[in-house]
């Protein structure tokens, strides 16, 4: 374990040296147990605009952030929601990411209680927002209704 | 179990009649045990100048929301450092809540994680200005410096 | 009248031990007579996803706050346009709250006038989202062109 | 009353030849009368950095929007205190137009029903800066404790 | 060459009386030249609702602002580009301004680097918004794909 | 020249394989050159809390982002204080960013009139805030009065 004297951050996470394309391939299979194909598609919409953003959303978002030992998968989404539900005008990635909730085992009714949590920190209109948009991502699935408690 | 027509909601939470001082009471008993005092002064400050939104912080954000069994608390803490780093300008809150993180069960490095995590969402300033609020948070409580992983 | 000692806030509004299902009633008629339909439209569409958002727009949101007597309806949409255009992405609520403003008797002019007003604090971009959502609901209601002064 | 082809807004309000000093002259009239000394000293800090930033909101931000007959100054401050406080990160400018609100007749009762009105739409920790940022406006001038209904 | 004593500023910018009407003249000939037909579209769609807000966009915004000689227009658009990004919302003004930012020497590839360069500073998200509508627009130009550098 | 498949972006920057170390040296270079000691005070800052925040700022920010060759280092300032000033709440690193605009060869004029635009965008609120921040700046490299054109 080797310490950085600058920062003091241990490099312990990626000792070897990697190429620029091994870092993708990584960034790409975190990618695809996440998002699953909702991630694939973000990538693809971006191939003849911006093919550097798809990267970078691939191999340092998720490559390097999420691909971290420190916070399980379900608790990044939480952190994921609440952020994108405050932010507001993030209704796309707020689809990707409430697939992604799903995927990684949160129920409906935790991320409809997540979401109605937000209306005390960001007030009623980007809950509805959300709470709406998770609407529209659960109907896709079959889950709704939602049961109630 | 009674069914609210209007809305859908079941009415299984507060059956029986309650007075707004016993809300107040019910709320303050959420809000001490997850904020502490840092709760508690929040409430004690707006006193003399607006002691209705002291009311309804307590009655309705602790007491109505907070008190709802659909998510833990420790969920409701990740939901809530979300937004309120993806907001900006909540250094005051984030300060109370980074408190209550730490009291509801959330470690420095898993706190340390998801501000890490939220510039992925919000960009480095937001992520900077949480993460060197929580550093004065764990300063007072002697939790410096966070043992990396 | 009783004060609470926490906060200080006293206790008149609602003396009387209430059900949930009663502050919901309660609410729920507040709501009706501000934003009409496009308020029950709204609590319609939370029905198989978050009754429980639809219970506390309405009972909290309408019951507990807009029905408190210290603001009247009028400066509480005055107060409403301006938070919905500052905060973006908010269309769906502007929406409903142009046409509660139009309701408790804004004129059309000063509602232009306020969107107007908002530039100088929220910059052109927002005061167009507005203005060109304000165009929506008074094309809807017959109100156009706006009579300029 | 002429008509700009371009835009279809009528040009009663300067019909005639003004220069950029004489329109300069009546948005500091129109300031003073409504900001008093905060907002003079605000123009002053910009003296020495960005006069031209000094001269716009005084010209244009007070001589041509403020000034205009189609909403009461009491209202525009509603307005403004409901866009400063969603805004968040305001509080120098809040500072100011709390102290506008005051003087254009707004109530210290109706400014803090007003602020709570805004947890509804922007959340708890939005409307809790704007109060305590209120609550140093009302100290500086005797207006604590507000008197609660 | 006049100092205003109020704030300093210098007055050469626009040393003659005008009206309002030549103001806005000179505003309309400033915006069509940057923003071209997408820019006169949203006045026109104003003209039933609110012509004010038009004739100040192109008068204020455009004749005052934009006309100043202290920033190059090409400059001026990657400082409206981060703005828009940043504030999220205002798609339909990015679509214009990416526009402009064509229209006065950006190049594509240069567009693209400064919305993959937002990342850094607003996150993913807006990032990634701003770029997907930079493709629409680079669509509509026959200007994709963007080559990589 | 290699093409990645799945993101279409081509892999000339980092074609060999490089450690995360060398990825962190590069990055620090990199944000040496352009922030100057304000930047590494804010890396020195993280040490103790978030040390990966810090290696993150560094090797992703400045190492894979600041250091493409598509856009100017001069643009990328003009970018960042767009975003900055309209995201608000960001005042230290629009500090540390101010200075690197100075170091990377804008004008205290060109800054100020930057931020004059951004009152067009975002409103004056945010324009002043950004404004008095530079002023801060400006003082403490003797660069006040900003002499006006």
């Amino acid at each position: 374990m080797t310490t950085t004297a600058a920062t003091g951050a241990t490099a312990t996470a990626q000792p070897e040296a990697t190429t620029r394309e091994q870092r993708l391939e990584h960034g790409l299979d975190v990618l695809g147990r996440i998002d699953g194909d909702a991630g694939e598609n973000v990538l693809a919409a971006l191939s003849d605009v911006s093919p550097e953003l798809a990267h970078q959303i691939a191999a340092w978002g998720f490559g390097e952030i999420y691909s971290r030992p420190g916070l399980a998968p379900r608790d990044r989404q939480l952190v994921t929601l609440g952020m994108l539900t405050a932010l507001g005008g993030c209704e796309p990635q707020l689809r990707v990411h409430l697939g992604a909730a799903l995927n990684v085992g949160l129920t409906p009714q935790e991320i409809v209680e997540a979401l109605l949590h937000s209306a005390v920190y960001c007030g009623f209109p980007r809950a509805l927002n959300a709470t709406l948009t998770a609407k529209q991502v659960f109907a896709e699935r079959g889950l709704l209704p939602v049961a109630t408690a």
